[in-house]
Parts: structure tokens; sequence; C-alpha cells
């Protein structure tokens, strides 16, 4: 799916396009990762790669109910994210589609790009029947919520944590 | 596994067990899911079941990254909940654990079958290699809250959702 992102403001980003990420893209997807504040502090962009993101790219690439979406402008990728669809019993036995590892390449920010991102998640959510689209978003990124109360979710949940080692 | 629950305040559970839950445990799972606040006003308990519930049953037992779980004391169900194994390209590669769908018996509630419940479900994640456990608690829940941080769960995102229709 190609389309022109409208309104652009920092960027330029003209025609993207989304698709499943391939085995190249593992490194342009990291290298998004941890440029980002939170990022910066639990990933490692060092090549070669470590071999922990290979094994997740192969994990998820062979699981029917995990999508990884890349966004691409011409050859270069600019956007990640994650997609997981669960069956569940909650709901009728509804289909829940969960966002993760939202990424923009941040000479694009604020061009519209994460919105066109999470309109291609929502669609592809409404494609496997799902009942309703999550996400959790660190409250230390309040722009975030706001940016997706726009595309009309409703921040009704605490969403917590517990790290493991 | 079977354990013997502490400070049974409301019940005396007594000893419970967790296993994965079989196809005839869908009726009382059903009947758990919904008998509660929220529950009541979208599951539809009924006889014959609807059949999205059992559609929602078999998709679930058929897919490797999850796990229903059933808490038994004797032959009757008493609690249930859902973990979700998702491989992910944040934390180095790292997988994660999506606990959702929690209940338990009324008759039992506050007699620590919950904390026993998500004890093993921390335990499963653990021994799944994952690098963090996560869930979403409605925020007209503020209990729940407060039960899930005496756990070590920490409230650090907020949790949003998109209803599809």
């Amino acid at each position: 799916m190609a389309r022109d992102l409208r309104s652009p403001v920092h960027g330029k980003p003209g025609e993207v396009s989304f698709r499943r990420a391939a085995r190249a893209d593992v490194e342009p997807i990291v290298r998004l990762l941890a440029n980002d504040p939170l990022g910066a502090k639990r990933e490692r962009y060092e090549l070669p790669l470590p071999q922990s993101y290979l094994a997740a790219f192969e994990a998820i690439a062979a699981d029917p109910n995990n999508e990884l979406v890349v966004a691409c402008r011409g050859d270069d990728v600019v956007g990640v994210l994650q997609i997981t669809f669960t069956p569940g019993m909650t709901y009728e036995g509804g289909w829940r589609a969960t966002i993760e590892g939202v990424r923009v390449d941040e000479k694009l920010r604020s061009a519209g790009l994460g919105r066109a991102m999470i309109e291609h998640a929502i669609l592809r959510a409404r494609e496997r029947g799902c009942r309703l689209v999550q996400l959790t978003t660190d409250k230390t990124r309040p722009d975030a919520k706001r940016f997706y109360e726009t595309l009309g979710f409703v921040a009704s949940h605490e969403g917590m944590k517990l790290q493991l080692r």
C-alpha cells in the first residue's frame, strides 16, 4: 500500500509504502529503535547486530499472528511497528490487535508518518476481524498519549509492566 | 501445579491447581467472565454458548504462543486468565508475556486466588524466557491497580483502547 502523507511539517516524506519486514530490514529497524530516548537505554545497535534481534525477527516472521511492518520511502526504512493478533475469550470471543514498538525516523517526525502507520495497523486489525486495537504508551511521553487520542484511542486503562531478569 | 492458598478471607479455597483449559471448561469460563461489572456489559452467557466463544477457545488452543489457564478446586473452575507470549524487536529482541481476561470466582475473591493465578502466570513467563510481563487494568478498578502493584507491576504506561465495530 502506498500513500501520500498530508501536512508534512519537518520533512517532506512524500510517498510512503508499508510492507512486511524482511530479514534485510532488521538492521535499519534496530537503528530506529535505538534512536529514541527510551530505546537508547535498552537497545544495542552495533554491527554485526546482536543475534537476539535476528532470532526475534525469525520468531515474528514464523508466527501467523504477528506482523512486523516497515514504512518505506524509496529504499529507506523510515518507520516500524509490530502488530500482534490475539484470539481471546472476552468480548464474546473477540480478537484483539496489539500494537508495539512504534518508531518513526526522527527526520520525519510530525510529518504525518506516525499517523499513517497507526491507520495502517487499524486497517490490518479490521481486515483480521479484530474487536479492538490496543497499545500502551509510556507516561513519560505525554505527546504520544494525545497523538493516539486524536486517532480515537481512549486511555481507559493503566498499562502495568513487570520487568523480569 | 497444586498449592495451598494462604490467608483465605471470604472463602476457604484450600488446594487449588492450575492447568491449561480444555473445551469442557469453556462454559464455566464464560460464566466467570460474565459475572463481573464490566463483563456483564460485554459477554453473553447463555446455553448453548454462543459459537464465538468455542471458536475463540479453538484458536487459543491451536496457538503455541497463547495459553488459557484455569484455576480449579476439585472439579470446579474457580479462576481463569490468558497468557500471550509475543516475540518482539524491542528489549534486544526480548519476548513479552501479556496477561488478559483475569477473573476469579466471586465466592473466592480476596482469598489469595488472584495472587496465586498471577504468580503462576509470572512463573510461566519466566519459563518461556520472557523479558517482561504486562497487562492493562481498567481505571475504574482502582483496587486492581493496587493489587498488581503489590505483585511488582509498575503503572508506567497508559493503556489505550480503540473499539472497532
